[in-house]
């Protein structure tokens, strides 16, 4: 396709949108910091960060109005518009757009790929410094904190004091806590959702588990896989299949697959997937390995594992976040059993006790962890409600 | 060591032995069915069955007291006295003794290892009959049926009419109702304990991930790894730690080990074991693959996903049961998320109005679905009570 006709193509695209659409290609941006180091929790620095991002709406005069929503595990910055990845729509894109809850009419909206990420920052897939190849297996490994240090550095690159909101579910509510409780002065309000102030044993078992088959994988090749032109795919497959159990329920699957079979009227008496359930696992890991980098997910998966903040701090999560002037909406999924609500609860108890403001809903819901990604009415009600409240309370028209 | 010297080693082992145990190599038998042929669900018959398995107690005059214990996935047919395998005490060493609730003064306990399985009995490791070497991925997908009518054919083997009872946990709570379900005259009762009447569209998913895990292996060979002298022992490790997660539950996870670090004071900031979660479940799956084979361990699981005894009785599971003289004491554990309780209560309704005599009883305990494998109190108390009263109405002495 010729530069003219593409744009043609994309002229035609932008036409087709609904007017609650952001654009196709809108804020798409890379901030290549060079000369900045960004110091990480295992003691070193990563030179020369690059931050791959994208931003919906207008920045207003003071500054003000900006929301960043952190994305989860093997998610990316293209959280609404079009992914130049997958050709497919955001994965928020119910959520931010013109009058939608994250109103890109109101708010500037930021979403930045987490270091360690492959989605264009700086991660596991980049080049060394030094120009000796791609990190791969030689990344350092990082923390969530880290994460939100490289936010806070792409925020004074782009001139930004603080923010409106920050919002995120499952590793994005990792990240918006860990802003709340490191940055609180830079965090007017925060939206955790379906997430934990500390990685569960369960959670940290099912990421070992998971990372476990891609080591196993002769084509990983210690983590140097790019030197061999092979990739992890079965390990990281399995990986991946292993992990998307956990995102669903059991009425869930019950209700989508139960025991259908799969394009036949009997078993097969075989290893073929005879099942429904077996057949989309094994889609969700072959599509999977196509769009993810095996080490990203090793070190992101290493990230969440990581995670507590109430170690961070004396082993008391209400320090953590004592005297904070943030203001929380804490949401969780009745059926969410990664993050199930008794984490929910423990972290809006602490927050209680350090005296914030906290509003907190457990949504009813059948449909597991996954419910934050999905067109949630009551969670769609409540973020809207909260944001337009927040926005009044910090005199945004 | 000599045969002497072995002989008075053992002597000495069973003067060891409390009160309440068996002897450590009681029973100990293999029934070799030569000219029998075995009929499967797939349409084809397993000829020169070989049936591994362990008696203990003594058959009494009318043969009317005997138990047949059935076992789960990766167990054998050691469930007291000493496994020859792995040296260790029976898994069932506590309920299965002199005095012990499955009274081995009273009753002649059988547990058998099931078809397909690799303790003993033919499965996949076992050599064709025609000599061709073993059998590998070419040993006929069986079902629980199958494994039933195995067990018949033994019985009929070993002269004993019937059943006094038939106990089993998981996958041995399925051949139990498998028994009562389609051989029900030959069962007076039977305790299925943490099990349900079908496999559920999450517990097909986790085998699935278990299976590719195996099949994902480069040292699988197609399920000929015995011919290119391998074993594809990081697959079937990262299935073991997979199924292992499901076994437990998250308060148990979390009481044992939280988030406590393996022997060190901080973590590394890498992917060895720093949590002590993750070095137990390797070390799970390395010690799995030194006991278990692969090929059986697909066909077991290939097994559970296929059980639905309501879809082999025109959907009903009620008309499954419908007219069964068996009694029935059906335990689930409040903890349990493999086969969490409402499955115990869809089959305890499907028995109800079938008419059937069944007692249930929910048992409280964190321990998850390996809870059935524990020294649980109430399951103790609940299991011999109802042998007692069941024995009572056979008139058992």
């Amino acid at each position: 396709m010729s530069d003219t006709e593409q744009q043609a193509e994309q002229q035609n695209l932008a036409s087709q949108q609904t007017e609650n659409s952001v654009n196709d290609d809108e804020g798409i941006a890379l901030a290549q910091l060079n000369g900045v180091g960004l110091r990480l929790d295992n003691g070193s620095v990563l030179e020369d960060v690059a931050l791959s991002y994208r931003t919906f709406g207008t920045l207003n005069d003071d500054k003000s109005n900006v929301v960043l929503v952190c994305h989860a595990l093997t998610m990316d910055q293209h959280l609404a518009g079009t992914s130049p990845v997958s050709g497919k729509a955001g994965w928020w894109s119910h959520l931010v757009g013109p009058g939608l809850p994250i109103d890109t009419d109101r708010f500037f909206v930021i979403c930045q790929n987490v270091i360690g990420g492959c989605a264009g920052s700086t991660g596991p897939t980049s080049q060394k410094p030094d120009g000796s190849g791609v990190y791969g297996i030689e990344f350092p490994v990082i923390t969530i904190a880290d994460m939100v240090r490289a936010q806070n550095l792409l925020l004074d690159h782009l001139g930004i004091p603080d923010l409106f909101c920050v919002i995120g579910g499952s590793m994005g509510g990792m990240q918006t806590l860990e802003w709340a409780a490191a940055h609180g002065d830079r965090v007017f309000s925060a939206v955790p959702i379906a997430t934990a102030a500390r990685h569960s044993s369960q959670n940290i078992a099912f990421h070992e588990v998971g990372r476990q088959a891609v080591l196993a994988d002769p084509e990983f090749h210690a983590g140097a896989y790019h030197e061999h032109n092979a990739r992890p795919r079965k390990g990281l497959a399995v990986a991946r299949m292993a992990a998307h159990i956990t995102y669903l329920s059991e009425t869930a699957l019950h209700r989508k697959f139960g025991r259908n079979l799969q394009d036949r009227e009997a078993v097969t008496y075989g290893f073929d997937a005879d099942f429904q359930i077996e057949s989309y696992l094994r889609h969700q890991g072959m599509t999977f390995v196509e769009r993810f980098d095996a080490n990203s997910y090793l070190y992101i998966t290493r990230a969440m594992d990581y995670f507590d903040i109430a170690a961070d701090h004396g082993g008391s999560l209400a320090t953590a976040f004592q005297g904070t002037k943030t203001r929380f909406c804490v949401m969780s999924f009745t059926s969410d059993w990664l993050f199930p609500t008794s984490e929910s609860i423990d972290l809006v108890r602490a927050l209680n006790a350090a005296g914030a403001n906290v509003s907190f809903v457990e949504i009813e819901t059948d449909k597991g962890h996954d419910a934050f990604l999905l067109d949630e009415p009551e969670m769609t009600s409540t973020l809207a409600g909260f944001l337009r409240a927040a926005a009044r309370d910090r005199g945004l028209a």
